[in-house]
């Protein structure tokens, strides 16, 4: 058993607080790591605040952990002591059904076992995420990190990275495709520069002109303000794809004008009020709308590996731990460049 | 020069009434066909109803047409007097756009001619429908008719026919595919009989039980009455494709939901409120919104042959022209199996 330092939300209104409890017994199938650095993102507010729907309190969440192994169970053959180790959004999944089988263990029929505001698979224990000193995961859901790129920034890889990379691919986008990324915060800084490093000519929609210059150095080709209707219309009917990253209220319609015919535009923020979908701009070209969810295992690996020989990582603020709330607010502003990141260290002291 | 008798709506708010007009002279390019039959589409009646923007009046409605040439321009080549001969949805494009170039005129990006409610290219002359006893059209924009199936049956083909035709080709939905219909009317059933043809399992959604001997006549294998929340719950995340032919107010969410992962909704209904979409139910399954609109002239004839082939048309409640405005009131209501069709002999004397 391990004690655990930690941060949780103890209600929806409250400011999180201090938190501690004790991992289980390492199962032979199980790493233990220390973690190093666990990145802050906007699910685990809306988590924190159930507003996307009921929560276990306490919740301590974090799903973008990077951190080091420091005890392996009997049956690990993936990992050793001293390996560092990442772990995302889930911990577990069925195993046995399609999406299991395939590898796209996000897309589990049976539900996938989230890092935290999920239960243990067969048990009533509450998951416990990284805004904490340890965790303990099966080896088979976690990820093997390098130790060629800063740690900090391949933490939100592990969320805002992966989240981007696997529409990306399961679209195949490259070269000679024109991307537009629509938001620029934690997934949006990162969706630039996975599809500008793809190849594809990358323009960034945001209403802010501030943004043009980080854009452009984040990779971006393009700029377009979309509060400006000239510069919306310019560019109507020429994007094959469309990464749609913003998760505040808004209507799909004026950006689906913007694809060409058999363009689509990937969701990948979730509004908590639906979009409105108008037909017309779906039918007229034979645009489409996909959402898109992290990515599996084997995926969040290829992402990471090709990360560290591309040398892509996440811009990142690193923060201690009791400034999380602080955060929250900035967060909600989209006041960060590009995502908080808790050192973990703060928590350990 | 042709007189033309015709029914033509006045402006948006009274009766079709007759309307006379002349068609202009034969262009060399040009075959005209004597009309036999124009069936009665949805879009007729919002473009009647000005419901989808600026209507042209005098307005003859009417894509949905098949006849016979009577004279051919001294340029045609594909068509000879006493040919059969359909017309759809538009009658002109640019032909030079990449659309119209991969045969896609539906896709024009300088916009197509529309059978009806257009003017013809490059000039003030308003572009006239079925609903009336002949037509000049392009050779390039008209269709072979095969003289094996019933013509009232085969109008309805020139619009709901490759409506659902197209999209079910353009996503090579076949055997092993699980696709659900999404209400039974003018393109509903012919949605059925096609996906039931390319060898696919076939679901009727519907909110009325009434329908479901129809529909397994029409070839579906299965029947869902949507208002029963079991048997939606009994289907949820089973189908590969779903064609929403639904053109009043709905939302998407409830639909989606039944999609497993991959699976795409095709929209080509066009409620005059647009949809709600909820990214949830995209993203927790990697999930689409597809539209898709008529097709082009290639796939047109690819469409009009193989039902020829397959003995397929679409089953049809004959109409003289003056019963016009109760049949839009009995459109209203769903109260037609399923597509009137104007028996244009009716016109003529």
């Amino acid at each position: 058993m391990t004690k655990v330092n930690a941060y949780a939300a103890y209600d929806a209104k409250t400011a999180l607080k201090p938190f501690d409890f004790e991992r289980g017994e390492l199962n032979p199938h199980h790493i233990q790591i220390d973690i190093l650095f666990s990145g802050v993102c906007h699910s685990d507010l809306h988590t924190a605040r159930a507003e996307w729907g009921p929560t276990i309190y306490p919740l301590v969440p974090g799903h973008e952990i990077v951190g080091r192994v420091v005890s392996i169970g009997s049956h690990v053959t993936k990992f050793k002591v001293g390996d560092l180790a990442g772990v995302g959004c889930f911990v577990d999944s069925c195993r046995e059904c399609q999406s299991c089988k395939e590898g796209e263990e996000q897309y589990c029929e049976n539900g996938m076992t989230g890092t935290y505001n999920s239960y243990e698979r067969g048990t009533e224990k509450p998951t416990y995420g990284g805004y904490s000193t340890s965790i303990n995961v099966d080896e088979s859901y976690a990820v093997h990190v390098s130790d060629k790129l800063p740690l900090e920034g391949v933490a939100p890889l592990l969320c805002a990275g992966i989240t981007t990379y696997s529409p990306l691919r399961h679209l195949n986008v490259g070269k000679g495709h024109k991307v537009a990324v629509l938001g620029l915060g934690g997934l949006g800084h990162m969706a630039v520069k996975f599809a500008a490093s793809f190849g594809a000519e990358v323009t960034m929609l945001s209403t802010s002109p501030s943004k043009q210059a980080d854009a452009e150095k984040l990779g971006a080709h393009h700029f377009v303000l979309i509060t400006d209707p000239a510069q919306l219309e310019a560019v109507k009917g020429s994007f094959d794809f469309i990464i749609n990253t913003i998760s505040a209220q808004h209507e799909y319609g004026t950006y689906l004008n913007l694809l060409r015919k058999n363009g689509t535009m990937v969701v990948v923020g979730i509004p908590e009020t639906p979009s409105v979908a108008p037909a017309f701009a779906l039918i007229g070209k034979r645009r489409s709308i996909m959402g898109s969810m992290i990515g599996g295992i084997k995926e969040t690996q290829e992402m990471l590996d090709y990360c560290a020989e591309h040398n892509i990582v996440s811009d990142v603020e690193i923060i201690d731990m009791n400034y999380i709330n602080e955060a929250y607010e900035r967060m909600l502003k989209s006041d960060v460049k590009y995502r908080f990141v808790i050192d973990i260290a703060s928590l350990k002291n």
